[in-house]
């Protein structure tokens, strides 16, 4: 079988020029006579893919210089229990918003760790098909942080505007949507991002932490669990997952290729038009769950008149080289999930099939 | 250049082969269409190859039945949390033996989240040249745990037998030389190690826990940093380090290839009497602070008469193709981490070249 046109949610596809020069340096790493999977942490080399990796992501993000960023194992899910065990005393205490899933289970882990509130949920019998409006939003009093997530994978709703919370910072998980888009660091305290999505392969997480945040990191923590420490030490405390920092600066450089996050969000919204058009133009046949100004520019996903034509569409899918758009197995349906990596062309090519599809069923 | 002669401490040299099949697959693995650097953790083919992942673990090392096997982010530094906040009541104890820098670690981090005692320390002047005597053990009454580290990395030392601890269970860091012998699991609770010596590339550690122990995880823990939710998850709770279970997997199928542990351990056990036989043989020159019965068949460490001396052996070593021998940052002097990946050929050039340095600088 050829290369597939593959839409998992994550870990998902990876641009081809990547692999292939991941490929070509697998044997003898520029020069070292060693694989970068061979090389120490602590080499000459290493250290400057390392800091070279973190530059490039501060170019292309446009990070502003007061925020640090780490680059830690444990993807996004050690950072909710780290986040809240560094920045909250025992009598303070942070909001969270729960659109879906991983943000419940921030929620959900900072609850065990320190004190925390709901400051708003748009659960309804179990589904997330929209955001909260402002005025669902409750900040108390003394709030150090609202934690939210910025984009939704299982549901697919993307926030395009982020709340005003005034002085209180917002924490963001990114992990389904960074680098698909411009964004404005004012609001954010943390912004961060596991990264086998739009920035490379399982196995990393991404931590954009402002330097006055950063300096409320406890004291009383172990070094390991410690935000600061991982700051003084350059993400280098302990062995980091040095493999999937080099597929990083590959990713990184591939996409200031492309143009930068100009293009790639021009990209992004282009592919959304696509879909969703092919959506809307057939609602009794594709019916999206998800409230319009919600709907998210990564995660795509809808359901058909019947699980039999729904079964029908994915294994027709299959056959046709399409794979990885089974709905989460939480809600069902289809789901296209569509990182930087794809070009307009092979959303066209779905869109194609569900055309094809839809004569065929409709 | 071509490949090196490498001895780093870890990350560190990969089988050849492991490296070209690895390679061969990188744009397409067993016919999928993608890398299996793309691919979804929760498709059927990585879930075959991390559960294959875990027999081959278990069948190599004789893991028994009752022992779980868990393979999580994080590297051993994050069991250095993980297994304190898990096993210990606020009101319970364990004892931590230190013997060199990662067992210290692994001691001082346990002591941020928990309340455990100095069962040993062999730190002389910041020296660790030796393992302790039985009579030197302290262990108190209820103890849950002894924690040791099996090898020290810096320093060059491993326990060749076990302390006996009765019905004290021991927890183990094998990080530097797990799979590189035979172990009896009696006497163990947990063996965990980071996976990048002997296992893999760094991105991974294994846990290998006993049913009853295990059991005692504290149910007040945030699932993230649960060794229980982990072990109901099958280790699949959050995204996987992917690509180290896959490398990990093609490096397991190369020792069972090479004939096992028996091959592998006598393997060590030659070039361990190789390379001391050298030091040995010129101890005015080469000079090894390691008290006999305690040196490492994975780390050796010697210095010579001058530092002078010892940078014209590491500059020297370097032209002819060796890498990775300068000793840790903390105590100087020459390291050579001979994993299970030389085969004794590697050590006999490295000890051709110790003889052909004394010839000309002795």
């Amino acid at each position: 079988m050829d290369r597939v046109l593959n839409f998992y949610a994550g870990p998902t596809a990876l641009p081809l020029e990547v692999l292939e020069s991941a490929k070509s340096e697998m044997l003898n790493w520029k020069g070292t006579g060693m694989s970068v999977l061979e090389i120490s942490h602590r080499s000459k080399e290493y250290t400057q893919l390392h800091n070279e990796t973190k530059d490039l992501l501060r170019k292309l993000l446009a990070i502003p210089e007061n925020y640090k960023i780490l680059m830690l194992q444990g993807g996004a899910s050690l950072q909710f229990a780290m986040i809240p065990m560094n920045l909250l005393g025992d009598d303070q205490t942070a909001g969270y918003i729960v659109t879906g899933r991983f943000s419940g289970n921030a929620f959900e882990t900072a609850g065990k760790m320190r004190k925390v509130y709901l400051s708003a949920s748009t659960e309804e019998n179990g589904i997330f098909s929209r955001l909260p409006e402002a005025d669902e939003i409750i900040i108390k009093p003394g709030t150090v942080y609202l934690h939210l997530t910025s984009n939704n994978t299982i549901f697919g709703t993307q926030w395009k505007q982020f709340p005003d919370t005034g002085p209180v910072p917002l924490v963001c998980d990114m992990s389904s949507d960074i680098m698909s888009r411009k964004i404005d660091f004012k609001p954010f305290g943390i912004i961060y991002a596991g990264v086998q999505k739009n920035l490379g392969p399982a196995g990393a997480a991404v931590i954009i932490i402002r330097d006055d945040i950063l300096e409320r990191s406890r004291e009383d923590l172990p070094d390991i669990l410690s935000c600061r420490v991982h700051a003084e030490k350059n993400s280098l405390y302990n062995t980091p997952s040095c493999f999937a920092t080099y597929m990083m600066n590959k990713v990184l450089k591939w996409a200031r290729e492309k143009g930068g996050l100009d293009a790639v969000e021009k990209q992004n919204e282009k592919k959304a038009e696509l879909i969703y058009g092919a959506i809307d133009k057939n609602p009794g046949f594709f019916k999206s769950r998800i409230q319009k100004e919600c709907r998210s520019s990564m995660n795509v996903t809808f359901n058909l008149p019947s699980e039999e034509l729904e079964s029908l569409f994915i294994s027709g899918a299959q056959k046709t080289g399409i794979v990885g758009i089974k709905g989460h197995r939480s809600v069902g349906g289809v789901r296209v999930s569509m990182y930087n990596t794809h070009p307009t062309g092979d959303i066209e090519v779905f869109v194609d099939f569900m055309k094809d599809f839809i004569k065929h069923n409709g």
